[in-house]
């Protein structure tokens, strides 16, 4: 079907040669690069001249000003690390926060002349630095008035020039290089390269035009510099706590955020933006999809990893991912807002951790769980897809939010553990806590799903013989229970709740769902009429092991007999939920008289769920029945979590800095069999860094002893932490207060 | 440092063990995993029974009602398919559209009796299918009016019922299977899966109630319906046209595109989603991140696949990505553009292809194109690193955005070039395009970064000599020049440049641009002073391989004498905007008296850009200059499109459906020298599959004929699109117009 004359020749298209596609290039498509490493950086030339070389080469610029020494000033007395609240960083370099002034002294060959001698104090950050993209700032000593990076010098003593310099209070955060350039007429003369003059620019919530700035002292004591925190978990009605050594200051743990930022490609010029860094950073913070910081795992194996329960600090997780450049093994949501809350004071960034009560995990903005039971009432386990999570930890951090309308800045959720994707990738936030509260779900990021989380619905549906579903009750007031996080500076728990939601029942709360309706969220219109039979189930304290009486008691409102089909069923579940295993299921028959009670008594015994015990020990009784006379629905849940034995620290020595100290874990096996593969870990923030033991075997009621010796690093009131953790015991805990003299 | 009892025993944790480490899974974390692909379906049992089986088994339900044939009435002259405007999708299956009537015709074995039969047609889509998902939907013939997937019986002829459904018109789109079941007393019995009760619903522009609705016929004709598209390239002062064969209705196509979503792993349920669905496409329509549709390469080496400019149509692109399940090499920003649309036609999503002129491509929100000069004015290539994209184009579609406050709907930016990453991926939007104009940069998604590819300025600084930056010209009306796109049911261009932007310097420019840097886009507050001497380049009209004898006028203002020492730069550059090579320096020195203005002649010699030429063949002039006088720099910047030999398509036969007809591509190589590697590619949207040839070596002066038999499927005017293109001659494009009688 060709036509050719003699000299076009056709023939088959080449043979695609074989071998490795070139790699695709920016050629053509950009004129450079972008830099997206902190630890790429290119040299600045020493010496770069205004004029051509003459017939003996270039002239000389040593004839000028020349550089001694600069002094960075970042020791331990020096005022720059007080003022700038960066005392804590355990690191041998300058640690400053931006818009905020700090000093460096320059030493000269001579004593300075003002009206002689051109010097400028130069910042550079990154691979390709630029003046006009942030990542390359020179800086004079000039009188009047500077917008952003002013410079000043503050004293002359001999030949030593102190220039005072303020970085611009929205500049790029990370690891700059500061060279001395000497400017004369025939070009400039540049310190060399050195690391000693490297310096670190933080966030700094001290400074009023900052993004991140908090104008209250104690929140910024507690969001920043503290390292110990608090983490609420166990369930609503039976709140649990342990103690976590955040560590930001630790040796490392800046270089390790840093790292973190330079693994996900962030571009430099992006690093200024708290709004982009927190983003993304929280997807850096999981492994999914981008090789991230902590591999998720609920499964209950994690043979090749440390349990998410055994953990007791950030710092080693930290180290370990930098190290080893892989992602660490493993962690549920409380060690993923545990680390992501060190990467944010770490750098800066007025953040907390949060717990929210009955946490609803759903997608796609539909407020509501579903709860399938069958034409007789029972849980059609099968078809109940949806789980609500006991509890749910995720962060918070503060900021301005200049690209929202006014009135969103302040508190935002960002979350890292990996629940849903948010537009395609595992992260979350941040979304205003104040659009969250007013329904304004417009705004970017997430805040329909975070929306959701603390709003959602329990929808319990009776599936018909045809496979419709028919909305059967409807509990508005079960999922986000309760928010709480830590005091700041006091050891108990905040209630914050209201910062989520107005009062349920209230006219704005009303408003704000039906906002959230006009924004695309779909919600259970239908208010089936509650049941004139109450279900109740007591809260409930037993330990693991114990044997327990359930009472499931039956209250009949109405002035006619009511009789109630009901299936009571006992799972150990996940703290997410999900049920492992179904231990107990009964189906009493309850014949009420007109306003009478009564309770059915159900045993529980340990023996049966022992066997299935998973992760955090929690035990769901569901409770679903049908009344007879009315085909009404009613439901009870309880969630018990079983008391743990106990793990002992005990710390002596005399409690000054630098002072030898020992502290000494104690448990003892309770069973009546053996524990095996027992890890116990010990930290303490500010005074021992992490170290775990490993114990093959732990036989029945005898004794662990570990003693360990420290030297605490600096006064004030800390805790040690220590976790015992087994595959058949998991989540015990133990700490002991001390208080350090300087 | 341990003290231990004699049972309890210490030792080194156990090796980890080798091998592949356990697969994730959702266990614990997640009560069922996502479906998200529309290739996986899990049957719906054919019995499902409601009572215990007896002492002889089951009770038989086939002595209720049978089912012995149905018919999806997805023929070409079936109602279906022209009252949905399906009847151009070349697929042997039913394909319909959400929110509007179909009619299935079911054949029992005996008549239909309503008070005693009861049947429901039930649509399933995806693994897991679940009504509270909105996957599994059972529908029933009810008197009443439904709000969601109504049915109604509209006919019965003796054993046959013909049952009308209408799907929701918020309901997922893809690909669902049709069941038929009986509900009898004893349990449900269905029709076995079978291919031929598979049917596709998609998007509904026609529907009110469908977040896609477009209320304008001749929009939905172009932008739903219309194949064949005009994409607009070249240059601002000289536009040139291409047309593109979308293909959206050719075998294979839908499948291929739904595939894309598979591919990308979103979840089924949030396909119903139009708002997702495009945003999770223009990530997807790139292979970065994700191994999406289409590599980029801007390099000029095409080795191992197509250049972007010999692509005459999407389809072979679509069938290649689904038929190897990998990236398809190579796309530039049209082949995105329209490959996406095709996309997004095909899904029922209503769509268009624009090019903005002079496009800038920033990152950041920064509304600011930095142009280096250096102290004399001359351009300082090195630290020049923003680029103005002499063309860019993108996607625009329909869709009520109930996600933002009111207002914002309407036409959405979406853009799948990876030009920068959108949190995270390369992709882009949907931006409102209302949001863009008014500045309204807070809501979803990536508005700042389209509006800073209309609005940037162009800022030329001075660079000092020690390394700081003076703006000394700013351009606030170059970038952005002019958004086109074809009109609907013509083959000319819209110009829907006031769509994006108010009037250059109205007040409502001015309020949008303050707007746009309240939310935090950062824009050159000076405004250096324009000089009193004016650089004008003429337009100029420029065959390949031809000299030019450029005019360069300097017009003296003032009324002083001005002396202007210039800078005359010729590049080659990519559409990108991006340098080349740089084939021409000259730098004059003109003097001007008051008032007066002269021209100066550059000569411009084909030998030397010839050897420098790359894809598009766009030469760049840049004058700079500064006057000497007062300091003030001039500048001018002029893009010239060399003119190409011409590309002949002839037709022959009778135009008329199903009669054979031929093409016959025609081309003579008008160089001295071989061409080599020559692809030719022709289709035509209804009337040709697209067809290649390739002459390895095409000698001057000689002819290259190919003649290509076709058989139109469909009447109407559509064109014969053909390409030609190798190494040193690309994006030679020829097409011819015929009308098909029916």
């Amino acid at each position: 079907m060709s036509d050719q004359t003699s000299s076009t020749i056709s023939s088959a298209p080449p043979p695609v040669p074989s071998g490795p596609r070139p790699k695709i290039t920016n050629r053509g498509r950009a004129a450079a690069p972008t830099a997206n490493s902190n630890m790429d950086s290119s040299d600045i030339p020493e010496y770069e001249y205004f004029v051509a070389p003459g017939p003996r080469g270039y002239p000389p610029l040593t004839e000028f000003l020349d550089v001694w020494e600069v002094d960075m000033k970042h020791h331990h007395e020096d005022t720059n690390r007080t003022s700038h609240k960066t005392h804590l960083y355990n690191l041998d370099s300058l640690v400053v926060r931006r818009g905020q002034e700090f000093e460096v002294n320059i030493k000269f060959n001579r004593p300075y002349k003002p009206d002689e001698d051109k010097f400028a104090v130069e910042f550079v950050i990154g691979s390709s630095p630029e003046y006009s993209k942030g990542t390359y700032m020179p800086v004079f000593a000039v009188k009047e008035r500077q917008t952003a990076w002013a410079g000043r010098i503050t004293e002359t003593s001999e030949n030593t020039v102190t220039m005072a310099v303020t970085p611009d209070p929205g500049c790029i955060v990370g690891k700059y290089h500061m060279y001395v350039a000497i400017v004369t007429p025939y070009g400039i003369r540049r310190t060399k390269r050195e690391k000693s003059r490297d310096l670190y620019i933080l966030f700094n919530p001290w400074a009023a035009d900052d993004d991140v700035f908090l104008n209250d002292e104690s929140e910024r004591q507690e969001c920043v510099m503290n390292e110990m925190g608090i983490i609420y978990h166990g369930s609503y009605d039976d709140i649990a706590e342990r103690t976590w050594n955040f560590g930001q200051f630790n040796v490392g743990i800046l270089d390790a955020c840093l790292y973190i930022l330079d693994r996900s490609q962030m571009p430099i010029t992006s690093r200024g933006d708290v709004v982009k860094v927190v983003r993304q950073a929280s997807a850096m913070l999981n492994s999914r999809d981008d090789d991230g910081v902590l591999v998720g795992n609920w499964s209950g194996d994690y043979t090749y990893g440390v349990a998410p329960t055994s953990w007791t600090g950030s710092t080693d997780i930290l180290l370990s991912y930098q190290n080893t450049r892989s992602p660490v093994c493993y962690a549920q949501c409380w060690v993923y807002a545990a680390v992501f809350n060190t990467f944010l004071r770490c750098l800066g960034i007025p953040a907390r951790v949060v717990t929210n009560y009955f946490s609803a995990h759903d997608n796609n903005g539909n407020l509501k769980t579903d709860i399938i039971l069958d034409e007789t009432g029972r849980i059609d386990r099968g078809r109940t897809k949806d789980s609500i999570w006991n509890y749910h930890c995720w962060n918070e951090c503060y900021m301005a939010r200049k690209d929202l309308p006014a009135g969103f800045g302040g508190w935002q959720v960002v979350d890292s553990t990996p629940q849903e994707t948010s537009d395609g990738m595992y992260r979350c936030g941040p979304a205003s806590v104040n659009a969250i509260k007013h329904g304004q779900m417009c705004y970017p990021y997430d805040a329909p799903f975070v929306f959701a989380e603390v709003n959602s619905d329990v929808v319990f549906y009776m599936r018909g013989k045809e496979g419709t579903m028919e909305p059967v009750k409807v509990n508005r007031s079960h999922v986000g229970r309760a928010v709480y996080t830590k005091t700041p500076g006091e050891l108990t728990r905040k209630d914050i709740t209201d910062q989520y939601k107005f009062p349920e029942d209230s006219t704005e709360e009303r408003t704000v769902l039906e906002k959230a309706v006009a924004f695309g969220c779909t919600r259970e219109e239908s208010d089936p009429l509650p049941a004139d039979v109450d279900l109740i189930l007591p809260s409930v304290e037993l330990a693991v092991g114990q044997d327990l009486e359930l009472s499931v008691e039956f209250v009949n409102r109405s002035e006619q007999r009511r009789t109630v089909e009901a299936y009571v069923s006992g799972s150990v579940v996940y703290y997410t939920g999900v049920t492992s295993a179904e231990f107990l299921f009964t189906t009493p028959r309850v014949t009420l008289e007109p306003g009478q009670s009564e309770k059915e008594l159900v045993d529980v015994e340990a023996r049966r769920y022992m066997k299935h015990l998973v992760e955090q020990a929690n035990l769901n009784f569901i409770v679903t029945g049908k009344v007879k006379e009315t085909g009404q629905i009613v439901t009870a849940m309880k969630v018990v979590t079983l008391r743990k034995p106990e793990l002992i620290v005990e710390v002596s020595g005399e409690p000054r800095v630098h002072e030898e100290m020992t502290a000494t874990v104690q448990f003892t096996n309770p069973f009546s069999f053996n524990l095996k593969g027992v890890y116990v870990r010990m930290e303490g923030p500010g005074v021992m860094l992490p170290s775990f033991r490993y114990y093959s075997l732990l036989a029945p009621n005898t004794p662990l002893v570990w003693t360990e010796k420290f030297y605490p690093q600096r006064a004030g009131t800390t805790r040690i932490i220590a976790s015992l953790d087994c595959p058949a015991l998991r989540q015990i805990y133990g700490e002991k207060s001390i208080t350090i003299k300087p």
